[in-house]
């Protein structure tokens, strides 16, 4: 299993709007035969940092999620609303099993 | 939703140990009522950096968590296997809803 934590700082006037692009983006995620949770978090000493906790079943999947028309919009509306660059880390899950996810 | 990011750096020479006793904890961890998720994550780019992805339903779910023996129990088999003090960020969940966890 592929996990992908994004994190976004968001320009604090936008971070209603961005919520709610990114609730929406992560609905349509859910959809997707390969991602298996869409978590999206807002830190509490600072909610206008926004992680998302992204999990694909391997790397095709993440591939996959790039390409559908959820990820597009989002990525779009999003992109003038982030204070810096977003920034990505990959893990590899060591548990749950696969099963468990 | 409560959520905790523990992020630990791990000396490579205790890596295998302290993932096993992880794993033990993190599965006596989803056998209590307050606990939705206790992930454990490897970082590709450094797999001696472990982040445990920890859901509680609210702040007494995340104290009696630390009040259980399996946590007791894995809080003193890891602690000479970390190579600096550990550090928790706290989320709240923006998505899912409370009833998509």
């Amino acid at each position: 299993m592929l996990v992908v934590h994004v994190h976004v700082r968001v320009k604090p006037d936008d971070l209603e709007a961005f919520l709610t692009e990114t609730r929406r983006n992560a609905a349509g995620s859910l959809e997707e035969p390969g991602v298996r949770r869409f978590d999206v978090l807002q830190t509490e000493a600072d909610p206008a940092h926004v992680v998302l906790n992204e999990v694909y079943v391997d790397q095709a999947a993440a591939d996959a999620h790039k390409r559908t028309a959820h990820y597009a919009r989002w990525r779009d509306a999003v992109a003038p609303m982030m204070a810096e660059p977003r920034a990505a880390t990959r893990f590899e899950s060591v548990f749950p099993a696969e099963s468990g996810w």
